[in-house]
């Protein structure tokens, strides 16, 4: 309360906390009366107190977020993808692969050669969200096709983005991860669609989101059942353009801290220029993110979105090399490579 | 180019313009060269570019956006509504209502006080965006019946938020303005549906959008064929936690230097705290904004949602007070308010 | 306290705040337990509380200023100039200028120009801070002297920048005004130099200053026993380009409520384009401001910094005629002209 | 210039940029024409330009700054300390030390620790600069006095802040190291005085300042005759608080690609959390920093500032114990520890 609150002032917000059905605590002080609102699971309200007369702030102590908070759960959730991928445990993940899946050529030759590289993850879009509406949007479902072929040739896990809730369960029959992207990080007929189906979920940080807010969006998925949520710090908006985003890797030892689920980074569009994702790629990992996403393009002067940032398959070897030994560093391991699968 | 670029360096870049189907003029200069690219129409995919050896900047000159651009439609655009409102013309519009729609007396009671007031559109959301999955989600299409029960009864026009591409034409079968929030101004299939439906899209600047992002977020509706998009300014994300966001109304003038669309300001959301709406929607009109959107509740201790920011009914007659003699210091008047209906 | 503090924990952090001399209340709750800090006068360093075990957040419920602060002091500041300007009054006080003296030709020749527009304080740089080193840094001593020369020409009062401690005397001297930059707002020894000197500091917010900050810098100033703070808006970093700065209208308002100074907007820096001055000089008005600074040159296109800025002589006419209305419908004028001065 | 701008709009810029002393190019395209301005050496103050009738942007194709600039000097800038350190080469330097020098017994004994430690420089603050005026100020020349002694009992180097153009002498008298901190980044009179003392400046980062203008502030230091600059990442202002500040590391590479002078990081101030220097402390050296500074108290919770952020001095050991694998998995190596000191 405001050290001009009068007594009634106080009568009202305690009246107010009453009706709202918790129990208010009021606690004098030397300068000013605070008065606490107990009973409550994390989930309030506040408008109701914020505009009463007499009131300075309101401080929210519990955070508004549950089931993914580590304070309630403190063991990490580990997701197990059906190649052998573990993601959350120790294992470092390497998800890979082109911005956009382009052709059949396109996408096979670079899984083949990421698999050899040490991915076992394969990234590419089939549903492109673009700011201009005149820029490549993707193959779609024949785009979700050339994904499935890529894995059932490499072993190679797909993950891959859905744009709107109606094609949640298409992209799931293809996808091993469905991918929500971050200006979709608050559609949240999207993150409850995605709730609802049985496939993990990697759930990108909005452009502009705090890291609360991307864990209640998180708790928007798993509140509809689906605990099996990845999250990704890709860069956030700044007032510098000297890359495209500010890539947050801070967000990784926070959320670590706050929740349960694993978080990888993404360098490729957190900083949206080829020669700075290799050594962003390397502090991601020495940061202690569960995970790398990283575009790489079998040529990237000729692809079709996203080239400038993509690397070619040889730079990716070399960020492979270096990671390995950080991630020994800090007594983890990269994923093993899967083996070559022979065809039948 | 870099200093250091070699004259293959330029060769290449050249090359990779004219593979992309432009013309290169490269323009050799004391320092440095720089390569110019012309022959297009302001839709380049620059990636390509960006990554080539030597090439120190890309430097976009034409903007990307077209349609919406007030380069090449001088004359502003201006959207009637059905019950004589002119949006974008000399007139300045006020929309007002509570944040959601809550019970069919709430709604009746604040659309009769409010068209005596002067608003001559009713806001209320019956799909509500929450951050939190525990929060009031809204009364859906029950909520939409009783905006179209308070239309019949006042005269207002109804302006309401559509969430999902797959309700779009629900909610414009009830409404007169479809609403897309900050959050969904890069969900683009939300954008489409909404630019194939023939009423007129209020479009909500994004949490951490340029005012280019919000005119390429404009194009994608407009270049589905729907020229009726109403612009608003809402507050940006910050470092400063004093107000909610940040009230950017520079952009009001930005915007209508750059488009012919109209931009209307909502200090509510804005500013998040009822006691700055009034100072700050009158620094809305005064800075050119063709209308207001304002939250407005009967009994703003007891809404279900927004509480805190939204304006008393009389505070709001204050304002409007206030507001009209802003317009005629620069040249512009309130739209006049809506008679009394007489009922049949 | 976190949910899975100790009561080992919890001991440690009351044995902590009484080993700080404060007064410790544990509250123990239905998850977790809270420890209030009492006694104290807002100036807590909360740092050694923030990292002991079992600590989750540490809130600050007491502002950290106090001098400075609304809650202690609930009458409004107003400072009177020598030349009868009132700043903090009903008056909206134009000040005005050149953004550096150039020469006696040009200062003098806006001075008369400003009075006869209705300005009453007369802005112009004669020590100038400028990002490059290779850009014009001000006439020094030369233009404090032809601002004094203009001062007993027209009776404009005069506002100039102090960059450095060692100068801030020699500023004195002749400024009615001493202004602090935004890049010097967090200048320690500056604003505490300024506190010693017995006239009026103008002390505008930093690029990327809180409003907190900038409350806690006035308190320097204050704090040596200088009450005469006039805080000024100009704008703050965005993550959008569309204008130099993100003028942030909406700290009139906030200012007023936390504090009794006075605070003024600049719309000059806070846009940095002509084109954007007249509109947000207008909305500043409206929002309440108690004054503006706006930079004005006899000839923009051939100033020495910031023309691109700089009104014309014009278009300050106009700006006047408009917020003359603007003032009065917020119940408010304009500060009446100064006479002309008749040469003895 | 914009695509209505008239052959006489285009006339006028042409003349504009010749009488400023330049050579204009027009160039006609399809659309619109621009204006190249050639011969000039990257210090074009382009404000006369930006406001002419028919402009619609200026964009500068040459940075600013120059004499740190990597397109004029390859070869790195590398800084010998006495004691051997060398900055900006293989070596990953390691300054570390409490925030504030508090007492004597204080800093001798970290200091033997660091030593011990691994580390070559030793940080600890004598003039303090700090948000409120009502906190510890630091011990001034007592603490400066109190760094030498430890100098010279251990043989780490000194770094340690200048507040005021008036004290740098005084500091560079008893430093290695000047450093002028993140608020003080663009105190234009305070550079100029580092660039005349003849010993390295530690520069940091200013809190909403763009790499450009970091580079444009070091430059002013360059422009003075003293090329020994370091820069310092350590935080940015951003819109989320689950951290004091956001640490660009990315700012690293940048800066390793625009300038040919070495960059370290401040994981301290970066985070403000102890619990978030270790990772980001190994995420810094991943990125390629030269170098890190980090804050170690013998006894945190008892530090008169910033003890929050203070690593325990077991907790400094682990840190190099996993940044030394770090190092050297990028090809790099920890800076040799230094020899005990045998008293005379």
């Amino acid at each position: 309360m405001a050290h001009t609150a009068t007594s009634d002032d106080i009568r009202r917000v305690v009246e107010t906390i009453e009706d709202m059905g918790y129990e208010a605590r009021p606690m004098p002080g030397k300068q000013r009366t605070a008065v606490g609102l107990v009973g409550n699971d994390g989930r309030v309200d506040s408008s109701r107190l914020e505009a009463l007369p007499g009131v300075l702030q309101v401080i929210h102590v519990t955070q508004p977020y549950k089931q993914v908070s580590r304070e309630w759960r403190p063991e990490p959730t580990v997701i197990d993808l059906p190649n052998g991928t573990r993601i959350g445990a120790e294992d470092v993940v390497l998800m890979a692969g082109p911005c956009s899946v382009e052709s059949e050529e396109q996408i096979l030759a670079i899984a083949h050669r990421l698999r050899v590289a040490g991915a076992t993850v394969l990234r590419g879009g089939a549903f492109k969200p673009r700011t201009s509406p005149y820029s490549f949007q993707g193959l779609g479902v024949k785009g979700l096709e050339l994904l499935a072929r890529a894995r059932e040739e490499t072993g190679l896990a797909i993950v891959t983005e859905a744009l709107e809730p109606e094609t949640v369960e298409l992209v799931a029959d293809y996808a091993d991860i469905i991918q929500i992207g971050a200006r979709n990080m608050q559609n949240y007929p999207l993150l409850k669609r995605a709730g609802r189906v049985g496939k993990p979920v990697l759930l990108k940080r909005g452009l502009a989101a705090t890291i609360k807010e991307l864990l209640l969006s998180a708790e928007y998925i798993v509140s509809e059942g689906n605990g099996q949520v990845i999250l990704c710090e890709r860069g956030v908006r700044s007032f510098d353009d000297h890359t495209r985003n500010m890539l947050d890797l801070t967000a990784i030892p926070v959320v670590h801290a706050l929740s349960h689920l694993p978080i990888i980074a993404d360098p490729s569009h957190g900083t949206g220029l080829r020669s700075k994702v290799i050594p962003m790629g390397r502090a991601a990992v020495a940061a202690g993110a569960d995970g790398l996403m990283i575009e790489v393009h079998p040529d990237p002067d000729h692809a079709l979105s996203d080239g400038a940032q993509s690397l070619w398959p040889d730079q990716f070897d070399e960020l492979v090399a270096q990671i390995r030994l950080i991630a020994e560093a800090i007594g983890r391991q990269l994923a093993s490579p899967l083996p070559e699968r022979v065809p039948a």
